[in-house]
C-alpha cells in the first residue's frame, strides 16, 4: 500500500469506529433517559452485538496489518495520522490480548453487574451485588496479567485511565493530602457551620437554572443539550453533539447546579476538541484526570467561588424567590462551601472530597493485592470512613454501594478526580499570571477563561499525552500536589477564619 | 452446511440486521427529540455508515449464498425460518439489483432532500426544494424499473409498501370514494357546522391528557415511552421497546390526542407481535397498510366515537376545568368530528381525509408516468384540492410541502392511509359481530378490542401476507370497500341529520 492508501484505509477504519462509539453512545443515553424502563433486553442484545462489531474492527487481522504496515511508514505519515497509529496500536494491544470469548463474557458480566448493582442499591443489599463484584474483580485482574504480565496489575490499570499513572506517583500523592487536609478538616470542625439553604426548589425552575448555566459557562446551544439522569454524565458524539445530565432534588438547588457546572466543564473540553480530530480516535479527552480537571476547575474553582455566585445571585432570585428573600449571595457562597466529614462522595465539599476517593484507592489496591475480599468490603470501608473522616455509613446503600463505577468494570477510576482537582488547582494558579479570572467570572463573560484552557487543552484532544498537556497547562513546570493543597488551605482558612 | 449451521448462520445475520435497525432507529428518534440542533453532522456520518454497512450485510455475498442455500432447503426448514428466507431474499432482491454506488448517492439525496424540505416548508419555498425533489423522484423511477423492468414502475413502487398493491387495485378504490363521498361532504356542508372546542390547553396537562391516554389504551408503560416532536410517529425496538411521539398545540387539545390514539394503534400492533418473532425480519408490522389500519382503527373508530368521548370527558374537565366548564360531552364529541373540506391531511376529518389522499395519489401517478413535471406540481395540487374539495391553498406550505413523505423518498407510501382506513371500517363491521366494542369502550376496557386485533393481526408480525390477515380479520370474506363507505355515511349522517 502507498500512503495515499494507507490513510484512506485509516480514515475508513477510523469512520466506523466513530459510527460504532456513536451508536453505542445514544443506545446508552436513551436507555437512561427517555426509553421505557423494561426494555433493556433488546438493548443488551443490540449492545452486545455493536461492541463485538467493535472489538472485531478493532482487532481484526485487517486492523493489525493497517497499523503495523503504518507503524513501519511511520516517519512518511502526516502527524496526525502518525499519533492516530500510535493510540489505535495501543488499543489493538490493549484489547486483542484478551481472547474474544473472555471480553465478550466481561461485556456481559459488567452489563448485568450493573443492573443487579442498581437494585442492590435500591435494597441497600451488598450481598447480591457481591457474586457479580467477585467476578468484575477478578476479571479485571486477570485481563490486567494478560495486557502486561510483568506489571503490577494495578498499575496496569490505572495506566488504563492515565497512560504512565501508576501507584509509585499516587501513593505520595494522597499520603501529602491526608496530612494537609486532615487537620484542615478538624481546623474547620471546630469551627460554626454555615446553615444550608435547604428548602423547595421546584424541578421547572430548576431547569430553567440550568439553561441560564449552560449559556453563562458558554456553551454552544446548538451543540450541547442537557437531560435528566439517576446519575449525572457527560457523553459527546464529536464537538457537534455534547450531552449532559443532571438529576434535580427539590430540596436543595445547590446539588443540580454543581452537576450542570461539573459535567459543563467535561462538555466544553469535548466541544473545544478541534475540528481537523474529529471522527477519530483523537477527538476525545486525553485522559479521565485530564477530563476531570475540567470538569472541577468549573465546578469548584469557578463555580464555589464567591464571585461566581455574586453573578448568579439575581438570577436564583428571581427563579427562587421565596427560597432566597431572606437570604444574601454571602449565605450561598456559605453554603456551597460547606466543609464537612460526610457519607456521600458526589455530594462532598472540595476539601473532603479527595479523602472520599481514597479510601476508594486504598480499597482498590486491597483487592488487587490479595489483601481483602469482596467480602470484607462494607467492613473495611466503614473502617477508613472512620479513620479518615470520622464518619461510616449505616447502611451499605450509603458506603460501598453508593457508586457505579465498580458495577461497570470502571476500577482504577477514582484517583482521576482527585488528581484532576489537583490538576485544576494547579491550572488555576498558572492561569492567574495572565487572566483576570475574578473579573471574568464577575462580568458573566467566562471566555478569556475558556480560551486559556482551550489553547493550552482542549483543542490538542488526544494528539498530546496528558503529561505534554500539564506542562502546557504549567507554564512548563512540573505537577506539584501543594498547589491543590495551598488552593484550599488559603480559600478555606479565609472562608472560616482560622 | 446442515440445516442446525444455516438456522444458526440465519440468527446470526438477523441479530445484526436487528442490531443495526435499532441503533438506525434511537438515533432518528434521538435527532428529533433530545439532539442539540446543530448536531446533524455526526449523525449524518454515522447513519450513512450504519445504512452501508446495513447494505453491506442484506446483499453481501454471504448473505446471498445463505439464503439460497436455504431456499433450496426449504422444505426442511422449521416454518419461521423459511417465511425469513422468503421475506429476506424479497429484500435481497430489490437491494442488490440496485448498484451499491447509487443506493449511497439514494440515502445521501434523501437525507439532504429531507433538510432542505423543512427549511422550504418553513420559508414556504418550493423552488429551492423542487431540485431535490427531481432527484428523489427520478431515483424512485429508476430504481423501480431496476427492481422491475417489465412491470409499470408505480406498481413497483406500490408492492413495496404491501406485495401486491397495484394501481389496478386502487384505481376503483379511490373511483369508489370519490364517487360516494363527494356528495356526502357536500350534504354535510349545507348543515350548521358545530363550535370548535378551542381555548387554551397548557402542555404540562396535555401531557398528563397523553399518559392518561396511554393507559387507557392499554399499552403497557414498562414497554412503551412517548415523546414529543415536530411530526407524530411510531418507532418500535421490538415488543420490549415502543415509543411513539406527538405535538402539542396549546390552542387546540384534540389535535395532540388524536395523534397519541392514532401511534397509540401503531403502538400496539408492534408490542403485541409474537416474542417468537422477535429479533428477526417478522417482528415487524406486516405491511403500511395494515399497521395504518390498527392506527386508523384506534384514532378514528374507537377514538371519534361517541363513547370514548364520554369515557374521557370526566378526565378533560379534571385537566381542563376553564375551557370544559361550559361544555358538554356532546359538544366535544362534535368538534372532534366537524366534517369540512381543509387544506392539511393530517388535520382532516374521517370523511375528507381519504381526498386528501387521493390527490397525492393521482399527482404520484402523473409523475411517475411522465405526465407532469416535479416544477407544475404547486398548480397541479391546487387543481385537485379545488376540484376534490372546493379549496385551494394560498402557499405552498399548506399545499405540496406539507407532507415529509416525498422529501424522505416515500414515494406511494400515501395510498396505504386510505386503504388501511378502508380495512379498519371493515375490521370493525367484522369485530362487531362478536365483541361489544361500544360497551368495552365505555367501559374503559378495550382488552376485548384489542385481543381480537391482537389475535387475528398483531401476532403475526410478518409471517403472514397482508392478504392472509385481511382473511383473518374479516371471517374470510374478501376485502370491500363499501364497508367504508357504509361506515361513513352511515356515521356521520347520524351525526349531521342526513
Amino acid at each position: 500500500m502507498d500512503i495515499m492508501e494507507m490513510l484512506s484505509s485509516l480514515e475508513d477504519l477510523e469512520n466506523r469506529l466513530f459510527a460504532l462509539r456513536h451508536a453505542l453512545g445514544v443506545l446508552n443515553l436513551d436507555g437512561v433517559t427517555a426509553a421505557p424502563k423494561g426494555s433493556s433486553r433488546p438493548r443488551e442484545k443490540t449492545v452486545g452485538i455493536l461492541a463485538g462489531e467493535e472489538y472485531r474492527l478493532r482487532c481484526g487481522e485487517g486492523t493489525r496489518r493497517l497499523l503495523e504496515e503504518m507503524e513501519e511508514a511511520s516517519p512518511r505519515l502526516p502527524a496526525r495520522a502518525r499519533r492516530q497509529v500510535h493510540e489505535l496500536m495501543r488499543d489493538f494491544t490493549r484489547t486483542s490480548c484478551i481472547p474474544m470469548a473472555e471480553y465478550t463474557e466481561y461485556a456481559r458480566t459488567v452489563s448485568i453487574g450493573s443492573d443487579v448493582w442498581h437494585e442492590s442499591k435500591e435494597k441497600s443489599d451488598f450481598a447480591s451485588f457481591l457474586p457479580w463484584l467477585e467476578k468484575i474483580v477478578e476479571t479485571g485482574r486477570r485481563f490486567a496479567l494478560y495486557r502486561d504480565s510483568g506489571s503490577d496489575p494495578y498499575d496496569t490499570v490505572l495506566d488504563g485511565y492515565e497512560k504512565g499513572l501508576s501507584r509509585s506517583q499516587l501513593d505520595p500523592f494522597f499520603a501529602l493530602l491526608r496530612e494537609r487536609l486532615v487537620p484542615l478538616i478538624r481546623a474547620i470542625g471546630e469551627k460554626p457551620a454555615p446553615p444550608a439553604v435547604r428548602g423547595f426548589y421546584p424541578v421547572e425552575d430548576q431547569k430553567r437554572l440550568t439553561e441560564y448555566l449552560m449559556d453563562l459557562l458558554g456553551l454552544d446551544r446548538q451543540r450541547c443539550a442537557a437531560a435528566e439522569t439517576e446519575h449525572p454524565f457527560t457523553d459527546a458524539f464529536s464537538r457537534w453533539d455534547v450531552r449532559i445530565t443532571t438529576h434535580y432534588h427539590t430540596e436543595d438547588m445547590l446539588l443540580s447546579l454543581y452537576s450542570v457546572v461539573h459535567e459543563g466543564g467535561h462538555a466544553l473540553y469535548e466541544s473545544g476538541i478541534g475540528e481537523d480530530l474529529q471522527f477519530t480516535c483523537l477527538g476525545r479527552g486525553s485522559s479521565m484526570s485530564i477530563h476531570e480537571s475540567q470538569s472541577r476547575f468549573y465546578e469548584n474553582i469557578i463555580g464555589r467561588s464567591e464571585a461566581f455566585i455574586r453573578r448568579i445571585f439575581p438570577v436564583l432570585s428571581e427563579l427562587f424567590p421565596g427560597e432566597m428573600r431572606s437570604r444574601f449571595p454571602e449565605d450561598v457562597y456559605r453554603a456551597a462551601n460547606l466543609v464537612t466529614p460526610s457519607l456521600i462522595r458526589t455530594q462532598a465539599d472540595e476539601v473532603t472530597y479527595p479523602l472520599h476517593v481514597m479510601v476508594r484507592y486504598d480499597l482498590e489496591k486491597a483487592l488487587f493485592d490479595g489483601d481483602l475480599r469482596c467480602a470484607d468490603l462494607p467492613g473495611a470501608w466503614s473502617e477508613l470512613y472512620r479513620k479518615y473522616l470520622g464518619v461510616a455509613p449505616s447502611c451499605d446503600r450509603e458506603g460501598v454501594l453508593q457508586d457505579s463505577h465498580w458495577s461497570g468494570g470502571m476500577l482504577g477510576y477514582f484517583p482521576s478526580y482527585a488528581l484532576g482537582s489537583a490538576y485544576a488547582a494547579q491550572m488555576f494558579e498558572t492561569m492567574k499570571k495572565t487572566v483576570d479570572v475574578e473579573g471574568a467570572v464577575s462580568s458573566g463573560d467566562l471566555s478569556p477563561v475558556t480560551s486559556w484552557l482551550r489553547e493550552r487543552i482542549h483543542i490538542y484532544g488526544r494528539m498530546l499525552d496528558p503529561k505534554e498537556l500539564l506542562l502546557n497547562a504549567f507554564d512548563g513546570a512540573p505537577f506539584d500536589p501543594e498547589c491543590y493543597v495551598r488552593y484550599l488551605t488559603d480559600k478555606y482558612s479565609a472562608l472560616y477564619g482560622l
